[in-house]
């Protein structure tokens, strides 16, 4: 179960979220690192590694791409630190030699291949460069900025792939902190059982920034270059209080509630702080792609992010997960003996409503689509 | 005289030298970080920038370059970490755009620029993004590797630009720990007042850098693209314990032999280190370009790294600049007691022989040459 929750909370977390924090996944290689904590994301990727290869052998059009270039390049935008998005990665390129052999099979060579790493200027690239394999066959490039942003050229990247990155929002709505607005969120700390105009602000922030990830990457992109998106979602209607991270993120908010009572932290600091994450239902997905009108979409689908999990859920291992993806957004607002006080309470307020979270919706939750450059 | 050091031995120093030393900047921004450390070195820039310019406007057809592509790359090959590579790299745009006003007037719009910053992987990639400018016009990346390799796609690049990297040798010759090679380099750390075969032992290592180094370019470059080389050099012929370098590296040898007699480190490491770096004359270098090839001469002279500086040396400031970047060489051999030791040492033994210093050859020792791809 761990899986589910590290998957929709880690990978990208660098996104600046708003004006008070700064989402920062834990670097290096320590026990709170990301790196040492994204293992069950591994699994999950293998789920989706057979869907896209089916969606390049059917729609990449390979023998057009290279009749203009001999580079093929594929970049990971939100690639966070760890093993995750390089083995992402080559396994593009894996499927990318396939299409290749098998729709050019009498050209003599193969293009060159780079892989981009994208993330914000304060991810660690400098760890995520080890993770490297010494014998790699292809070229390597890391290209921090947002992604809401023109990061790279011109029509110079042929495949693009974006894992659990797109649900952070690029800022946190100012109404959510505005207390004369209909959407002050106060007394807690995301849309999860929130009045419906604090969600209503998170889902109009997630269009504008779904709008300017789809232009930027369409500047980027080639014609009939491919988008892979897989990310954090929840059913057309279905309110986040009947998912694990919805229940969650209400703990979260009356933890940190009674900590003000107890004096560790202010209660301003909690209505001041919104968890930036957004997931986008595939209805709102589907109609952002249209009204940017530079993708059509071929493929997209809900998921389950991990049926191969059942059962009672690992709470001390599964807010570990959620503390390494975390962390950073609760210590760039509240204090550091504020955020171990927060996780500890954490895990004693998810044990004691184990069955409920045990009845939680799993199922479709998780976001697989396939855009193409038209 | 600081910065004609510092200058020689800092900047992109993170090359796999030998099996037993990994040459690594301080990263960073503390004390003895190669970034606070460095700031003579951009006035010497300014010093080679306009010859850069009159280069450029002479012999850069960029409109040639941008009837194939709009996208116009510059890289800087052996960044290292801190403002200068940034700084360099910006000038070289300003050129550039000049060059496009000038030669292509009519033309509605620039081409879209891309910086690309190349170091090793273990370069402080982290710390140099974070003094990009926050409003720069120009697209950003990493790419982590030696540039013995080619490290970009093939004919992707118009400008580059490698400043105080090619000294460092890519390894050190076997045949100086060889007891049995009349180039083993017994007591001595370096070339300098060693026999002959040592020098040709480093020489022919360098050629050999050189050649990977113009292959990879060549490669990466399109034709008609430009490579700005500044470097050490030494004129034809001079032995190198002529110049402060020399006489330095001297001391550090004879220091380390001093620590062998206390006890403080043993013979045989002192006898299993040496520097790998080699200050090539223009002799050899042109040799090494008409051998490789693949690149035409531009321009290539001898200067002066830094005119404005006359007189006395402040000892404890040079030494603190030779620390920020040679260190790192040190640590990955000796005891990290070793290295204060050695450094506190060295500042006493220079200004020992501070009038020596002051009569060494300062003049000819930046080699400054522009390459044109065939």
């Amino acid at each position: 179960m761990a899986a589910l929750v590290s998957h929709s909370l880690a990978k990208e977390n660098n996104d600046k979220a708003s004006e008070n924090s700064t989402i920062q996944v834990i670097g290096g290689h320590g026990t709170n690192s990301y790196s040492n904590n994204s293992s069950c994301q591994r699994l999950s990727a293998n789920v989706v590694t057979k869907k896209i290869e089916d969606a390049i052998m059917k729609n990449l059009d390979v023998e057009t791409l290279s009749s203009t270039s001999n580079i093929f390049r594929v970049a990971d935008f939100g690639c966070g630190v760890g093993s995750n998005t390089i083995n992402s990665m080559q396994d593009l390129l894996l499927i990318v030699e396939k299409k290749y052999i098998s729709q050019c099979p009498t050209s003599s060579q193969m293009p060159e291949f780079q892989v981009i790493f994208n993330d914000q200027f304060t991810n660690d690239f400098n760890t995520l460069f080890t993770y490297l394999p010494q014998d790699k066959q292809y070229l390597v490039a890391s290209v921090p900025g947002s992604f809401h942003n023109q990061v790279l050229p011109k029509s110079s990247l042929h495949l693009a792939h974006c894992s659990y990155s797109l649900h952070w929002l690029s800022r946190l709505p100012k109404e959510l902190r505005d207390e004369r607005s209909p959407a002050w969120n106060k007394g807690k700390i995301h849309y999860t059982s929130a009045p419906p105009e604090v969600l209503m602000a998170y889902a109009t922030q997630f269009a504008e920034d779904l709008d300017n990830f789809l232009s930027a990457r369409g500047r980027e992109m080639v014609s009939g270059g491919m988008i892979v998106i897989v990310g954090s979602s929840i059913p057309d209607g279905m309110p986040y209080s009947q998912v694990v991270n919805g229940i969650m993120y209400d703990c979260m908010g009356s933890i940190l509630m009674d900590m003000v009572k107890t004096g560790s932290i202010s209660e301003a600091d909690v209505d001041a702080f919104n968890l930036p994450i957004y997931a986008c239902p595939p209805g709102e997905f589907i109609e952002g792609v249209e009204r940017n009108g530079l993708f059509s979409i071929e493929v997209i689908e809900l998921m389950n992010p991990a049926p191969w999990l059942k059962g009672p859920i690992d709470i001390p291992v599964f807010v570990k997960h959620v503390r390494a993806a975390m962390e950073g957004m609760f210590s760039n607002h509240f204090p550091s003996k504020a955020i171990d006080e927060l996780f500890d309470h954490l895990v004693l307020k998810l044990s004691d409503i184990s069955q409920q979270l045990e009845s939680c919706y799993r199922d479709g939750l998780q976001l697989f689509a396939i855009l193409k450059r038209k």
